[in-house]
């Protein structure tokens, strides 16, 4: 039996078997419409995450499935006490999957551990959060019809988001791809991360403006910079603009460059570039829904 | 595409196609039971509401759809600064149909401008509930044959009942229908109602005491009068008496008088009169899950 | 119409048709999986239990039916100041049974008494916890075949504890119980209890320490001891150990004695245990969802 805990618990292989069944699906949604008929999937959200849980349990049911579970901490048997090993055991008799949400580093791994169900990493606290990674990159792969040869941006806070670490740590394995980083000085991307790419011999780059990059990206990933994150006011209000997407700086981009976001947006994208056709964040949504209908067939083992 | 907004968005010829659907799936349920498989729709609640999202949810598995959603806006994208805009771009790509409860007026028509699948009003602040609007209209059509040449009595608390106001609203296109406002002074039913009335030529009466015109309602609609609105505690308490629907009062109306209520009710309809055949308020409950399935299969344009 | 409300409620002969129909589902799932098909199963949960809701939302998904209800008392119209009286009258429009978990004692049973569907007591305040029992008893049966001629030790919380209580007056009823009370002397076994073994002539004991008796168990039913349980600190600190199955206890027991628990455990149960063959406490939680899942076919009365 297999789970899902990091972005990398597949090989590029076993990823691209992965992403050529979601894109199946994607065109022939029909065909899975019963795959899961009898299948209980349970969400045990230890925090609040509408978008993942719904996208979830929408892939669930798309396959035919069903789905239980508990949508916050205050919910579940964890209030009395309860370890995660003794809530995945008793889940384990009430569905045939699950996918587990915890603010703690590592929970969904103990829980994998005691499991007799495949248990799919939603996110812990920091840590991992692979299900987004794999949207990232059947996205990527999707609307461009490969994954090589790339000039990726990622933009805004770089050294607390967990999404774009395991995007970089994803993105190492495809050939080709050049990286360039975006992000005030307080928000650089860790050592560690950079240390590794100097190690593999894959190019990067580190700037503080958008605008001075833009031309030269066929990706562009942003994700938002929160204002607590900065030392002081001042360099608050001397940065922000630099990290929000608007007209102005999507023209100075190439015309097949595509924008990923991985969502909730606050400002950080001007609502005005929504209708840009180079803006591909909701496409993104709906691909996470057919990422993980195939994760589920592949973790149940469950061919159509 | 079409949304359900506010309560006159059907034309009168609409709502009659709308209820003779609902009529026929009371009496031909089985022929319905599998008329939105492999649909989904979501219950977006941005403020609990049980009965409301529950007639949804139980209309929506009576067609052999399912159902994902959140309950409360705290377990929801909202509470990380999420617009409703994004939100619904998000469910859009999860459900084929939303159903949106909101406290702050307007925001499920904000959502409708940017959805890609039918958005429901399921209740935006003080401003509509729709969806309440056609049960009341559905529950006197069903139970009388007809809407039109009824002595219509309102009673409770006319000034801030988003339900009553729209009651008045949607029957003012049916002929014959006299109105009686049955409110203390501070609650009475707002100016702009009644210079429509007069505008019209709608006959309508306004009494204090629901005692005096008992005997010439065809219906009473009691809704509650909450003790906060009162100027003063000694008006409350001279008052109150007034607006409890009680045995005696009942003996005064007519035998085939028919009370509805938006519930839920506190203690404004006395139990005593829960078994008199002319208590519909629970009747109105069932045709609320009938009027709700005949409105899911109208916006998603399936017919059986 | 039946409902579920107390342990009780059933009769000897009853339960063993009960019992017979849930091992049958447990070797024939498949031929119960449309058993339910259109029908719905509202979970109306006025305070929160993860594991008693699942299990029934389990229960009813596995029998082909769907689900629908509320988690808890905030997102309910309870909050409204609405009586159970009409929320079970609204449900009964809604779903085709209820499962109702409530603080207040006798709150499912005054809803039965409005309700036009079948009501089960998931739970009332300190009072009965109905379908635990059930599934106590189907546990023992299933794993040893009969429920007569055993030691039974029940160990920890006996005066608070109502799934204690519960199961104490079940297995009365049973022939041949000899039943071994273990606690400290502030938690024992009430007198109305003790009162009624002895009038029924049904052996008893009552002891401080788990290791002296554990040779002479059947079954040992596990129960927490919580701190704020304890008049003073010193009794506490004594105490508690006496009442943490470990491996050394464990040692003293018979090979085929059986260790049961109404979960969730905290510590009272060494984790050193859960592969010890004779842990049955998670086999206990699949009986769970067997017993539910024949008593909702019972209630409704559908023959497979």
């Amino acid at each position: 039996m297999r789970h899902l805990m990091g972005p990398l618990d597949f090989t590029a292989e076993e990823l691209d078997k992965l992403f050529d069944l979601a894109n199946d699906i994607e065109h022939n949604m029909a065909k899975y419409a019963h795959a899961c008929d009898g299948k209980k999937l349970a969400t045990c959200f230890y925090e609040p995450s509408t978008r993942t849980r719904l996208s979830f349990e929408s892939a669930m049911l798309n396959l035919g499935g069903s789905v239980i579970g508990f949508s916050d901490a205050g919910s579940s048997s964890a209030s009395k006490g309860e370890s995660v090993s003794d809530t995945i055991r008793v889940i384990s008799c009430f569905a045939d999957i699950c996918a587990m949400r915890h603010p703690k580093e590592g929970a969904p791994m103990v829980a994998a551990s005691k499991s007799s169900i495949p248990v799919i990493n939603a996110g812990d606290g920091g840590h991992q959060h692979p299900t987004q990674t794999l949207t990232d990159l059947l996205t990527i792969r999707s609307l461009k019809g490969k994954i090589e040869n790339f000039t990726v941006g990622l933009c805004g806070d770089l050294k607390f988001g967990r999404t774009v670490h395991s995007l970089i740590h994803a993105l190492m394995r495809y050939p080709d791809i050049h990286f360039i980083f975006i992000s005030p000085e307080e928000l650089k991307v860790p050592d560690y991360l950079t240390d590794m790419l100097k190690e593999k011999n894959i190019p990067y780059e580190e700037v503080i403006r958008l605008e001075e990059i833009m031309p030269s990206l066929d990706f562009l990933y942003m994700t938002r910079v929160q204002k607590e994150r900065f030392f002081n006011e001042e360099d608050y209000v001397r940065l922000k603009d630099f990290y929000i997407l608007d007209k102005p700086k999507m023209d100075l981009a190439k015309s097949d460059m595509l924008v990923l976001h991985p969502l909730p947006r606050v400002n950080e994208i001007s609502v005005e570039i929504d209708d840009d056709p180079r803006a591909a964040y909701f496409k993104q949504v709906q691909y996470g829904v057919y990422v993980r209908m195939a994760l589920i067939l592949t973790l149940l083992e469950i061919q159509v």
